[in-house]
């Protein structure tokens, strides 16, 4: 893989004019009916199977509408131990049927030293022997301070790809420690200057780094002020959709060209087919389109607040 | 499982009058050198067999010198998809063949909702159609706050475990975000009281929660004021050994009955067969012996420090 990460989803949005990340968050139980087993008792065979087939519909439906897409490790990780496996699979596939879809695995994960480093490297996918599938970025969680990130951020920086940075959440008790005041300023503020520093040395052609931020998009002031602090740190913003934020909140993710932040929606757009508006339009065997359909919604949406 | 996590940590600790958890880390690079591939290359199969032949060896060698393993998540993801199977079958047997041995899973997971969930169901191996082994607790970030960890609080207790939440932790960045003051206390101590809140209905019989904390040998005062602020959290304190941490440090995560803590060693232990002073006194071949002569001068030296 070729090229600094900040530049090539600076690209990707251009590309497809679209801003949309769409979230894979694999729930069996939420799969449509075709996909449950007649027994109602998954076993391990039948869950990774419609998994793969439930994730690899949907990623071909939204190909076109998304600069990206992200993984939720949690809900590989969950299924048995061969999700991860799967998950590689996914990625391995994807890089050669949709080589213009950025993938992010949304992992969190954040730890010191060498264990870092191995977190690293599982994540992206550089295991004994082989190296699958390729995600263009992984999550981080900040607690764990800089002796934690730098061992990490080298294997990024080695292997030539992007990280997002915990900085603000989109849940409701983000507050309780991310909002408390030090030093006269939030606890986020500081996460955002540490990203600053972390990031100086990888800004790309496009004027940013490839060390970005996650910023919850039900924080729109937030949202605002944190652009403000980070001006070249591209943002992944969650919380869209079913989490309550909307096409107006996220404005101010953005720079003045419509750039520098990608926003996700992961339940609002995979489960579209059982939801409103779409569930009265798809029959659930149509889920796939109903997810493209979310996301064409999702993306025109986006575009129409920036006034683009 | 049945009995209340705390309760059974209290009970393991004084069955082997040891305070020691030995941290499984397995870098293949530091394996013995009749572990290591004759062509220098690890090949899959070989990483694997390799370190599931280590790590049996030092578990079957400090069993009866320590309380508690903790597994290092990072260590196994990074081998191979496979690696969390690898971590499940050694839990499933170590359940069997040393049933006293308290397993940890250090994966240091945080993130919210359905989420937390699923990272709950995936680090307690309550995958779909089949659980194999059982960890007794595992390690969790508190950066996204209480609604990120009450679902996984949720599995914590519908499954009977436990769940140590990093508090402070033992690496010189720890202080970049953890030491910073507000509202007059470091954001540490207010993780400290959420760590309180979140476990005040979990109290066993020996007057401890299952919600335990992280909480770094590096920091002795940090451990003594911690102790005092969280009277019935046990820690589980990393740092010790290799990060510098020392007998007298850890003092002040123990109780007056010597009781609510175990210390973690990693690399001291497992690889004590290339360090000082074992190395002289062990070859290579004989590094699992050399792991449980450091297991007991460590359980020797802090219980000597505890005047036990």
């Amino acid at each position: 893989m070729a090229g600094n990460f900040a530049d090539r989803l600076m690209a990707a949005i251009e590309e497809k004019n679209s801003r949309v990340c769409v979230g894979i968050d694999p729930v069996p139980e939420r799969f449509p009916p075709e996909f449950q087993p007649s027994d109602g008792d998954w076993r391990e065979d039948a869950v990774l199977t419609a998994t793969r087939t439930f994730c690899w519909s949907i990623i071909g439906a939204v190909s076109d509408k998304a600069a990206a897409v992200k993984f939720n490790s949690a809900f590989f990780e969950r299924l048995s131990p061969e999700g991860t496996r799967l998950l590689d699979d996914l990625l391995f596939t994807m890089e050669n049927v949709h080589p213009d879809l950025l993938a992010i695995v949304d992992a969190k994960r954040g730890d010191i030293g060498s264990t870092a480093t191995a977190y690293a490297l599982g994540l992206f996918r550089e295991y004994y022997g082989y190296s699958p599938g390729v995600p263009h970025a992984v999550t981080v969680n900040p607690y764990l301070g800089t002796d934690g990130f730098t061992p990490f951020l080298e294997e990024v920086r080695r292997l030539d790809r992007g990280v997002f940075v915990l900085v603000k959440t989109s849940n409701p008790s983000a507050r309780e420690l991310q909002d408390l005041e030090a030093e006269g300023k939030p606890i986020y503020v500081h996460v955002a200057e540490l990203v600053n520093r972390w990031g100086e040395d990888m800004i790309g052609d496009r004027g940013y780094s490839s060390v970005g931020a996650v910023v919850g998009a039900t924080y729109p002031e937030q949202l605002r002020e944190l652009r403000q602090v980070m001006p070249h740190t591209p943002f992944l913003v969650p919380g869209f959709g079913a989490q309550g934020g909307g096409a107006e909140d996220v404005v101010g993710a953005f720079d003045e060209d419509g750039l520098g932040a990608i926003v996700n929606s992961s339940r609002g757009i995979i489960y579209a087919y059982a939801a409103s508006p779409y569930a009265s339009r798809f029959d659930a065997s149509r889920f796939d389109e109903a997810a493209a359909q979310a996301a064409e919604d999702m993306r025109v949406a986006i575009n129409e607040a920036l006034g683009l």
